[in-house]
């Protein structure tokens, strides 16, 4: 192929497969979600009674921790399987989302040393905010990568489109819990809930599947 | 391919394929394995007595947990070998899986910390329970997928199957366990070992490998 | 094909591909980026006061060395990305990188303990000399292999070519920010900066994509 | 094919590719490499002095321990790069020498403790000769895997003969080093020095890597 046949300056055969973005993140979400696991520490005392004063309710907010991250990792694993190739843009939007996740597992911490107070409930949404923040930067990466590059199906750019009006509902939803939190934190955390149950099912609001990427690859 | 030609709501060649679900599960697994060797404390005194007498007693308990943990990682290995595809539920019972195995490291701690008494073991017998439940509900969202795709041959539904039963048996030996552990603790240990000792050898109660699974990759 | 038709005693095609190196390398960043993170403590009393005074400024140092590492990360990928096959001279060039990187949490942990002063900020521009010692060598490694194979083509080698004299660069801002720390801290902090936004751009001092990748993949 | 021309009941295309053993013993490995480096401690007072002499050899050691595992990682690497299938035989020696790998970091802790005392040098010969052990299992399990299957060449054959020679004689000279660590711990270090040398290029004492791999993959 001559150079001079190419129109612009971006030859998308040259940037890598996504393979290393994955594995990456893969090894990222595990040690964040491992080692939230890991932090339980042995009750004070023995027996039965001690055991399900102190590790029941950690275990409790632990799950709900892990369930977070694992809806995310879910997502982006989505995603990113939309893709065949990734840009820089792309591999930097996604360790901002790397980064917004790790923050979970102190955020978590925190709401729990504090004891549900207003403000740890407002931090909790705010790190729960961020993390929304961090995957719609990074889905709409993906749709600029998408329109540079040519290399998506009208299907594809529809999913993007939704996803991308889905991400944004739940960030006014995590937005919305900050003051929530200080007016009644069991209302905050309602609208928290709210906002992540969008994303339980990774197909809702979106276009149905079969259109959407099995034409993508065909 | 027009849209009207397919029969279902569910294009199989829309979802990914387990490749990351694989690295996950890898990614956590390997965190769980090595952080319990790592726990490894150093001796409070100098000298073989004192290496003898703390030293090999926690690691021979976690050479136990280092075992059965990687017992799991080798089912988990020839249960997604099965798939092409991997749809929502079975990465959510996959997460669930991961959940229940990352409890492992903190079930024996636990018993060590309380000397295996009654309740501790009892724990720990929970534990394997939850486990082993955690891998039947991942098998069983294996074998939806393959009715809803029919993307699986008769022999590897036969496997299924077959490890269904198995899966069931070794719960029933677990669930047996807690009682046990109130009746005598090392009962409720040989019988947690016999639960066990049933996933060594990953094709036993299963049909012979050569029908099963070569015939699915032809 | 007779042996005799092989002119020098190294066959190519007889060398492991990148993909474990790759997996290998992201398990490693990927425990080095997340721990820094985890590491974060909570506030020693309650409230938005002791939050923002004891959280925001970790947060800040350690948002830097999460990019410092991903940074990293992103050219390391694009780097690997360029081979085909690996031999032994880069598989220990690339165990010496991550040497290297891995001792980042500790010079950060370092500079932060010991506040800023002179010996700190030399010892943190030490370990980034260090950092980016291992990518050099990694990278002449690569360009060694390409030599010695004859697996690239002449545009691969001019952008190798290219990344090393970046590389020296960026060694020599690193290196002359050992003596600014004794001269004024905050100007080593710039000079360090400088080096790294070097990199920010993987494309940055290097041949047009078009030209060097996507011509060595046809 | 029909089932009656198969002659044994084993069936290579039924196994598992490599990929999962490659990327958990990755993700297992990179754990080790990294928390052994993570472990270093602030030294306990400000100041170059307080660094050179906390820091620095603890430094020392711990490059040798990463070294080390480094080194078990390429020869491993080119061990399962030799596979195109693996068995549950396999599976299980990969688990058990990552299980003896796992044990470095607590043994170069144990050595440093004790200060290199006699006790301490053999604690640590031991873990490199268990080390060893675990690795000329893996290797008989692959060589055992060939001759079931049939799916390697004479060339790969002798390769594996080779390098289980190469096996036994660097575990002859770690079990030599315990009782050397009784008369001259530094006498045990340079031989357990030399029998660690033997790996460092992953070729040497094999056959020539073009007869042996590169045949087995044309």
């Amino acid at each position: 192929m001559p150079p001079n046949t190419l129109p612009t300056d971006y030859a998308p055969e040259a940037l890598p497969a996504p393979s290393r973005l994955e594995s990456f993140s893969d090894g990222v979400i595990a040690v964040i979600i491992t080692i939230m696991v890991l932090e339980f520490k042995l009750p004070q005392e023995p027996g039965p009674k001690a055991f399900i004063t102190d590790v029941i309710p950690t275990l409790a907010v632990y799950l709900l921790s892990f369930t977070y991250t694992g809806i995310y990792w879910i997502n982006h694993n989505h995603l990113v399987n939309r893709l065949k190739r990734v840009d820089a843009p792309i591999l930097y939007a996604n360790l901002l989302l790397l980064f917004c996740l790790s923050l979970l597992p102190f955020a978590t911490s925190y709401v729990l040393s504090e004891k549900f107070n207003s403000f740890s409930v407002a931090v909790y949404a705010g790190e729960l905010f961020l993390s929304g923040l961090g995957f719609v930067v990074l889905s709409a990466a993906v749709t600029r990568h998408f329109h540079r590059t040519g290399t998506a199906n009208p299907v594809k750019l529809a999913t993007q489109k939704a996803e991308g009006r889905k991400g944004f509902l739940s960030l006014a939803l995590y937005a919305l819990a900050v003051p929530l939190a200080y007016w009644h934190p069991s209302m905050a955390a309602a609208d928290l809930a709210l906002g992540t149950l969008l994303w339980i099912v990774p197909g809702f609001m979106l276009p149905a599947s079969r259109h959407s990427e099995s034409a993508g690859s065909s």
